[in-house]
């Protein structure tokens, strides 16, 4: 066959870097899709990111941490479901064809599939500025999804991990021991499938405390109080002056920890399971009648809330 | 909520375009992921695809005619593979926040998607420059898919619809009548499902029919003959230079019509299912033990086959 034989050198590219076994799906790579098999019962969460050089990483970012990032922020969608990642497909799109920077992406995105039972069943390579657009599956039993919807007046409201370490780390790069909060997040999956029946509602900081439990707050059509002082955070932002500890903390963004209601009734569940998963849970507040989001000052005094990442700053 | 309601103008763009009922999935767009429930029974195909500015379509181009190409070149993928499309998601990267060309873009999109029963159900919007990328998520009875690789020596080679249209629209901007095999292409949806359980294989043309047959090839184990004289092509084609019609026909990309191998003994359904159709089913060549493609003139001679379109040229 010597001209079908003569491959483009883009096939073979993505044939060497990102044709790894996908042990979970009935077809991995290489045909015109993959085929899944989702387990009877359950309902298929899925979501999609779209991650651009210059907007949501650095030029010149360590390819192992952006494929490790661009999956994250995906299994942080999944987390916030509480549903079981399964699949990813990757679009990416490169200046030029590097293979060794392919490879440690590739090295990257896979040990973090690895370590969530992720496969990567599917994608497409192309020559461009360099973006990287992940889809995710994942499975969550029929009913059980964490939707924003669910918070109730009188519930708890909850925060994993700590706050304000990735919108910290961005603005000040000398910062060794916060760096890994921005380039190398945690996405708290285990956490989001232990909440099934134990939390309200759920949401992932993306875009900033505020403005991520405002999407539930709206979407439960509720209001909420919130200490700031409860509200965890890193020792490095604690150190910060007051006026960039209350931005990183309430309006940074890219944390990619849990913010979760509950009913005060799970409070001791929900401690046990911080005890379990070795990861702070902090009560920081409460889902009220309206539709105020209220952050109080150490004198119960209400502060200004920073807003948010938004994409398109107008 | 005076703060959180402050709504970055992202989430309007989206919400505005964007969300428009997704009644085939148990959650849309809105949450942190949508949630599907496949039907019992079946396998999931899934695809994606990244098409880039400059690269896939020209600056400036038609933004309706965009949304409808975004999804046909993945409704094609569910086609080779005679699936039934059933959810999409969208990541869209645009230079800044146009609401004229997000509203023409959207009615594109969604009319391609409501032709075809599709639902957009969840997605990513950002500022960068102009890319699209879509996953696709289409159902197929399980064990029935149509793989690249079941081609066995014997079986017919099948072309639907035209060759080389696509490729020669790009190259000739004046010749309106095949404008719309490059801007418009229609996914053969509906024959790939109708193919289930008659065809052995099956590729869509977005690489170039040489390029795209060779992988059922490769796939399969398998050479193959086919009769250029036999390879449909519009008449716009037809009329070029001998050269420029062998280069359209053999490797021009982006027709996605469907490639596809069935026994002898399923003629006389294809071709009762082409008049069903109204779609043109061309038998072009015949699956040969070995793995040479060759591709015979008019004279049965061996032609040189040119190479389909690589996204990284060496």
């Amino acid at each position: 066959m010597p001209d079908a034989g003569r491959l483009a050198s883009e096939f073979d590219l993505i044939r060497r870097h990102f044709s790894r076994p996908a042990p979970g799906a009935a077809l991995g790579v290489g045909d015109d899709a993959a085929l899944l098999r989702p387990q009877a019962g359950m309902e298929l969460a899925v979501s999609t990111d779209l991650l651009l050089e210059g907007r949501h990483f650095l030029p010149g970012a360590d390819p192992r941490r952006l494929g490790h990032k661009a999956l994250a922020v995906n299994l942080s969608d999944m987390a916030a479901m509480g549903a079981a990642p399964r699949w990813a497909t990757l679009g990416l799109a490169l200046p030029h064809a590097d293979d060794a920077w392919l490879a440690a992406f590739a090295d990257g995105f896979y040990a973090m599939a690895a370590r969530h039972g992720v496969d990567l069943v599917g994608g497409d390579t192309t020559r461009g500025p360099l973006a990287i657009s992940v889809t995710i599956l994942g499975e969550v039993p029929a009913g059980l999804a964490l939707l924003r919807g669910g918070a109730v007046p009188g519930d708890d409201i909850w925060v994993s991990g700590a706050l304000g370490g990735a919108a910290l780390a961005l603005a000040r790069p000398d910062l060794e021991d916060i760096a890994d909060r921005l380039h190398a997040p945690e996405p708290r999956v285990e956490l989001g499938e232990r909440l099934r029946g134990l939390a309200s509602a759920a949401i992932d900081v993306s875009d900033g405390f505020a403005q991520d439990l405002g999407h539930i707050l709206e979407r439960s059509g509720v209001g909420a109080v919130v200490e700031f002082d409860a509200l965890p955070a890193p020792e490095a932002v604690k150190r910060e002056a007051p006026e960039v500890r209350i931005r990183c903390t309430l309006a940074g963004g890219d944390d990619y920890e849990l913010v979760f209601t509950a009913p005060q009734a799970h409070r001791a569940d929900i401690e046990r399971l911080s005890a379990e998963l070795g990861l702070p849970l902090s009560r920081v507040g409460s889902v009220q009648p309206g539709e105020r989001l209220l952050v109080l000052d150490g004198g119960r005094q209400p502060m200004a809330v920073p807003r948010g990442f938004d994409h398109f700053p107008s």
